[in-house]
């Protein structure tokens, strides 16, 4: 049993982790608390960046000697793995750490073992603490793991009444600052944000993160399948972070990174797309595209998490928020279970994830 | 200065006043506490139906002589008006009440001066105790007193995507068995439901309340413009409420009870619908109809109160809430306030009233 002092220290290494959304991929985030024998703590840590040193390394270092017979707290099973840096499980023996407490199993085959490892070394090793927590605070990593694609979050901005546009397609602005602000916070916690052609045509879009001190710039990814929608002065090939386009495999480009990709009834084939940003190293992608963009997502089942702002607005004309995804009757419906609802400023921001399978279909 | 147990009392007798929400029109709802000499609960009441003996006469019943040197704390200022029942602020004076506290005045030119009554016999008044609250209580009556026309709750039930059905026009169910309950206490607590004909045609809707015990029946008002969507064998004709068929007044029509009124260009005049329901004495009306009738109704000004049930659903195809309501651009839209978000079994209700006119247009 987990004593309520590592209790707190895991809530405490969840939120270290937390810190470097959208700046450690292709790594999870991971967060580790070091207590001393007496529970008190004497070091923490989280992992900043790929390549550079895991949560358990920063917080072994910021204890030292007080590590030794202590306890390391910690988001998820250390690595028993050798890559840019050492394994962490050997890491923790070499400073003499007495117990282990993680919250979430390594999935990742290549790392995983690191439990284990400890055990043979004699280290108390005990898993699942605050788990569920941790997990969601990993969902990204987590998800692309099993799946082998990113994790997918569809954000969008609309009226009441599902409108993003009015009928001549004015759209400055349904959402209030706060809620605009609040999409620059998602899309820092990105590895890419990905908008379509119509998007590109329509708002000539920056795609990059504002206003967030330090945050790590994500991927910006146009689907322009004929390669007509992007030009030189579009604003997303500007130096503010790295952009990647699209094109179908059969378009002629000039521009400097291109993705080639086979074309589809109606652009470019989703999960061709989601496979070479995973390939990239992308973990995480926020589709911040228009109705059509989102309703082919929809239609792939390659929707993970959806994030609307609702503005208290009516409009009664202007295009929906989310175009035609296969769906004819309502039987067929894309069910969700909301998971939050939070007031930004005077929107609603609700965040929902797709119901799991064995829930009713109908209700 | 109110007292601690007269602010108590005072949100017992808003409480009180709540329950006949629906059954008092054309009188407002009211709830009264009478406390003795020495602040404790000697009596209570609310006015049950109109025609039916006051709050405060019900309450001052229940103290009896207990009444005699205390203190009356009712939601709404006594009437000094002689209609069906005689005025409550005589009623007050001659029962000995010393101190009577209300929270809101009343702003109908017939009734009003029951304050200024009760001070001339000596009576110490006080008023505005909870006066917010109170109005939020009563707020249909006091805005069909100060707009001559009764209080217009629009009630929608939609995906997060803003469709009210799929592209088969299939709707059955988006929400959930707890939305669809909570839908009958919107009716109960309305003078009157209105559909369209469409709704008419598409769901030949029954609109009458069903498993709230002792619920007074909304009248079931169709608004028919040509006369055919409602036929002898439809489900509002049966005696579960009262129905009122709407119809141009150029039609003919075998219907037992109709309002005849003039057609606009789209349908028939909004104006005149809620002048027509006002003159039968409905204060609160419930809007069920579809998005050209809701359209209608925000064109014409007439939404007071939107109640959005949001289902964690996606279609991606289908009708929008909300029809044509001559918004064109986003500098048009009506602007709304949001007062509540609850959530309702798995989906959300979103209550919002239009915003006042100082706030800003665009944010």
């Amino acid at each position: 049993m987990a004593t309520a002092a590592e209790a707190t220290a895991m809530r405490q290494a969840i939120t270290l982790a937390a810190r470097a959304l959208g700046a450690t991929s292709p790594n999870p985030v991971v967060g580790c608390v070091v207590l001393d024998a007496a529970g008190t703590v004497v070091g923490e840590g989280y992992h900043q960046r790929a390549g550079g040193p895991h949560a358990e390394v920063h917080a072994l270092r910021a204890a030292g000697d007080r590590a030794r017979g202590g306890t390391a707290v910690v988001t998820l099973e250390p690595c028993n793995h050798t890559g840019r840096t050492g394994p962490c499980a050997q890491a923790l023996l070499d400073a003499g750490i007495a117990r282990v407490v993680y919250a979430v199993p390594d999935p990742d085959l290549a790392a995983t073992g690191g439990g284990q490892r400890l055990r043979e070394g004699g280290v108390d090793v005990e898993r699942g603490l605050l788990e569920d927590e941790a997990r969601a605070g990993n969902i990204a990593w987590l998800t692309s793991v099993n799946s082998g694609r990113p994790y997918v979050t569809w954000k969008y901005a609309a009226t009441l009444d599902g409108r993003i546009a009015a009928a001549d397609r004015s759209s400055r602005w349904i959402t209030s600052p706060e809620s605009r602000a609040d999409v620059h916070r998602l899309r820092a916690e990105s590895d890419a944000v990905v908008v379509g052609a119509g998007t590109q045509r329509a708002d000539d879009p920056h795609l990059a993160v504002r206003g967030i001190e330090g945050a790590v710039q994500p991927l910006r990814v146009v689907i322009d399948t004929n390669g007509t929608a992007v030009t030189a002065t579009s604003r997303v090939l500007d130096d503010a972070a790295p952009t990647l386009v699209a094109v179908a495999d059969d378009v002629t480009t000039e521009l400097p990174d291109v993705v080639r990709l086979p074309r589809t009834g109606t652009g470019l084939a989703v999960p061709a797309l989601l496979d070479a940003l995973h390939r990239r190293g992308v973990r995480s992608v926020l589709l911040e595209g228009g109705p059509t963009l989102a309703g082919a997502f929809v239609a792939a089942g390659a929707v993970d998490r959806v994030v609307g702002y609702l503005a208290p607005v009516l409009l009664g004309a202007g295009p929906a928020a989310l175009g035609e995804a296969g769906i004819s009757t309502i039987a067929d419906a894309l069910r969700l279970d909301v998971t939050e609802t939070v007031r930004i400023g005077p929107d609603l921001r609700i965040t929902a994830v797709p119901a799991a399978p064995s829930s009713p279909k109908e209700r």
